[in-house]
């Protein structure tokens, strides 16, 4: 790994990072960007998703040439001062890493399925339009090792550079696809014979009353609405027990209690 | 409640309200910032804290009249197009409603706990610098019951606007105190006879094995630095079991997470 220094912001060979924020909005096209050292790895270490290019402050190439040195020979690293990155970037890049990847190739709901175990547990997002949650479920379910993630789609794109950020790298990790209706998602699940869980909170079982089967999938809404009627219907409705009066938890936090309640179950 | 409309951002009588974010940031001396109809619900039926003033979107006043009639006679209620409240806060007011209100005195950690029930539970934030884990703390402390928040001077600000945002209002309803020692908090917990359990990914109990005593008090710490040694020894360590390679969750997914169980246990 030799590092290409950059003086300009306008050098055309980093021009796939300029304007961020920007390119954020209108879509990759099948690339993203990855930030900071903890995703850089992850990226780097993933299986399914490939690095492009790196750039990064020069004053931390010492620190992290063990990392990049672990990068393909073929994919440049351009260093340059914070005020250059900034210029780049067009915002204050903290973090000082910014890499652009390869999307791998996303399975379908039917086939990601296939390639699970006998005992897999899969999250289903429905209507979670906020990168902070998306990446609040993904990183819930690395936590918990739950298998992957199916997302509906009124649901935001998980490899979107914040909710990728949220997801600590999860989302670089936990398999996900994305299926189109309710009856595709259906099928998929009774195919490769997954339980679906609705969670709400006028489900008629509590979490803590849930003995799961084999494989089973847990079905989240968007706080407020809620899981739509018939995703309630052709499912076992489940509750999370609060205190009177309560009705409502951060969506990540309640997928981090119920990942939490199916794989680490007392023993009794 | 007879609204004062208020056609000039300078108006002198909504001075209060100018600059919202510029005023966040120096605090504002015993007094808060309200948003929303959810937040504004849970101050005027607030026992502790007192509302002064409130600025609305005169296209509002209609649906929230019985709301906005239950606050005592003597609160101004203002109301001005959106243009007019966004350049008065300076900043797009997209829910619409403002309020300013003086917080009730906070009680000392002692005098607290010592008002709390035989069966207690309360949450201790340490080095919990970050307004959306502090008002996840405290929107899940609401949730599931717990009975109070204790704050170590780094912990920030619950009154903050946006941790109260973010908390739902559960800023609001559940009693917190400031400690401003490692020392105080632990000669309060022994005093109300309180156990203290410490969260770690190096805990010696896992979660699931915890059988929680009368009074319990659970110590988080923030990501990253987790909770300091001299916390730890003092205190009984609890982790959450995760997959492995993963030790860290969000701080409000892991307090959801541990509340939860000493909340719901499961009959075994």
């Amino acid at each position: 790994m030799f590092p290409l220094f950059v003086y300009d912001p306008d050098d055309p060979r980093i021009s796939a990072f300029r304007a961020v924020r920007e390119r954020d909005l209108v879509g990759r096209e099948g690339q993203f960007i990855a930030e900071g050292e903890v995703v850089l790895r992850m990226l780097i270490r993933s299986t399914r998703h490939k690095p492009k290019a790196v750039l990064i402050d020069g004053k931390r190439i010492e620190k992290l040439a063990a990392l990049l040195s672990e990068l393909p020979y073929d994919v440049p690293v351009y260093a340059g001062t914070q005020a250059v990155l900034d210029a780049i970037a067009g915002f204050h890049l903290h973090r000082g890493i910014l890499a652009i990847a390869e999307r791998g190739l996303q399975p379908t709901t039917v086939e990601l399925l296939s390639t699970l175990s006998d005992n897999a547990l899969v999250v289903v997002a429905i209507g979670i339009a906020n990168h902070d949650n998306i990446g609040g479920i993904f990183r819930n379910a690395a936590a918990f090792g739950a298998d992957a993630v199916l997302l509906d789609p009124e649901s935001c794109d998980p490899f979107y550079r914040k909710a990728i950020r949220v997801s600590v790298g999860a989302v670089l990790s936990v398999p996900s696809a994305r299926f189109l209706s309710n009856d595709e998602l259906f099928e998929a699940l009774g195919q490769g014979s997954f339980t679906p869980f609705a969670l709400s909170p006028s489900g008629n079982l509590t979490l803590t009353e849930l003995k799961p089967p084999a494989r089973s999938a847990v079905l989240m809404g968007a706080e407020g609405p809620g899981l739509p009627a018939e995703v309630l219907a052709r499912s076992t409705t489940v509750r999370i027990s609060m205190a009177e009066g309560f009705d409502s938890l951060n969506v990540g936090t309640a997928c981090g209690i119920v990942l939490h309640h199916l794989r680490s179950r007392p023993n009794c």
